[in-house]
């Protein structure tokens, strides 16, 4: 396999969101990063497969405005080749990565599209846990998402990208969700470069579980951004704000891939922890 | 990721029927391969992600009764890593492995658990074909297949493996065939041990389009096995099978993943010809 053409990817995930990992240092070995190589990489059967890939570069050479912030970029694409800003999951994934190569040492600030994130870990090895600070929510109000014949209120929240949180009464894949084959329907309007859908269900005080519908990528097991879009949202359904509480909140949130925390902090922030995990790596000529 | 416990592995794929595949010339690097090793391997979201996985083994040291027939055997397992016999697309990148490494030339000999199997290679590099004898097909009469309240009559065809044909109008997901989250209902007395099913439609003269459903993995891209049932029971409802004919039959076989050549010849054998690609090398830990 290793030949002229032949390239290193890493494959890794975060609560089974997950990602083909490109080290390119200089951004001379991808370049521009062709959106035909991602659809490629993240092929399910025809290439490595994952959800998304994060190329690590660093930043001076792909964004030097933001070369003062933090010596690495996270330029992350989505599985259909698509830019996009942040990814909750994939930049602790990216933050592992830095820290098991010896290019970062925790607290690990990444220059991102949506701008600086920083990542801290706790703990070492298989059971770290990493944390990023997500930022400010925006709550945007209500609209409505439909799936054949059910529809159901959702609550728009910006996360720096956006989402549409459902509240629904049942997750079953056999129930009105249903498997999620297709992009739920939304409002145009109200989410004109398409939307993130989470669906939730309220498991017990300051936890829920959720599915998502990412656009650009159809079910995940795991969405970082809407895990957060799902806490705000639950948190103020349950009138269980830090502005109301005047501490911070934190909820655990259930993804199919495993388990998150949320901290809605009383400075107004989102901090997102979890698992991140590298599970192998090698060539590629894709 | 390198370590004491990691492994090499590479990631291949037949119109998209997909494998990890391990060299473990002695069985020592695998043992028996444990069910839980081959199933965090086809993990799709948190292993490599595949159908199966393909080891590489010498005869001698895993099946030495067998090793008078070819220097190597394939050890297949199903992605919820249970034993399997066969795998028509998993044979032919097995041979792809063995030729590109070294340690074959065409015609391969590949000592298999429904015995010996020969795959011939014509052409070279991205374009080359492979063709495995499947060997004898066996039409064992009709039973029928559910999914919801939609139900069709299906011709029982033992590849070695067994397989129920139904004849659809429409291949569309979102037709009565639907998404395929679900193993179709079969008869339980005819296929004691399961069934892959699969669903065809007719495109034109010799020319067939199938969607599978394959016992142990659920809907797959492709179908090796599935692809010659088809042929057969295709061939046999348009009484265009060598024994009518006095010629060898060859049909053309569309599956999700790509495009398939099926041969019944006038002995009575079947021959199935694809391509085959090894697409990443690495190493894990999994």
């Amino acid at each position: 396999m290793a030949g002229p053409t032949s390239y290193p990817f890493l494959k890794g995930h975060g609560t089974e969101n997950d990602f083909v990992v490109l080290l390119d240092p200089d951004g001379t070995v991808h370049g521009d990063l062709a959106p035909e190589r991602v659809r490629a990489l993240c092929d399910r059967r025809a290439g490595i497969g994952a959800d998304g890939v994060l190329r690590v570069v660093r930043t001076i050479a792909y964004a030097p405005e933001q070369a003062g912030e933090a010596e690495w970029f996270m330029d992350y694409r989505n599985a259909d080749g698509s830019v996009s800003e942040m990814c909750g999951n994939g930049v602790r994934v990216f933050a592992r990565f830095l820290l098991e190569a010896g290019l970062a040492t925790s607290p690990v600030p990444i220059a991102t599209r949506a701008g600086l994130k920083t990542v801290t870990v706790d703990g070492t090895g298989p059971m770290a846990v990493f944390t990023a600070d997500m930022g400010q929510p925006k709550v945007l109000g209500a609209s409505q998402v439909t799936i054949e014949h059910h529809f159901w209120q959702a609550t728009h929240v910006d996360m720096g990208n956006p989402h549409a949180v459902a509240f629904v009464d049942d997750l079953d894949p056999h129930g009105p969700v249903g498997p999620l084959v297709d992009p739920p329907v939304h409002d145009e309007d109200e989410y004109p470069d398409g939307v993130n859908v989470e669906f939730v269900v309220t498991r017990g005080e300051r936890h829920v579980a959720m599915r998502v519908h990412e656009r650009g990528s159809g079910e995940t097991r795991s969405c970082g951004t809407g895990a957060c879009a799902a806490m705000v949202a639950a948190a103020e359904a349950a009138a269980d704000t830090p502005a109301i509480t005047g501490q911070d909140v934190t909820y655990r949130v259930d993804v199919p891939g495993g388990v998150l925390a949320v901290t809605w902090t009383t400075d107004d922030r989102v901090l997102l922890t979890g698992p991140a995990v590298l599970v192998a790596e090698g060539e590629t000529q894709l």
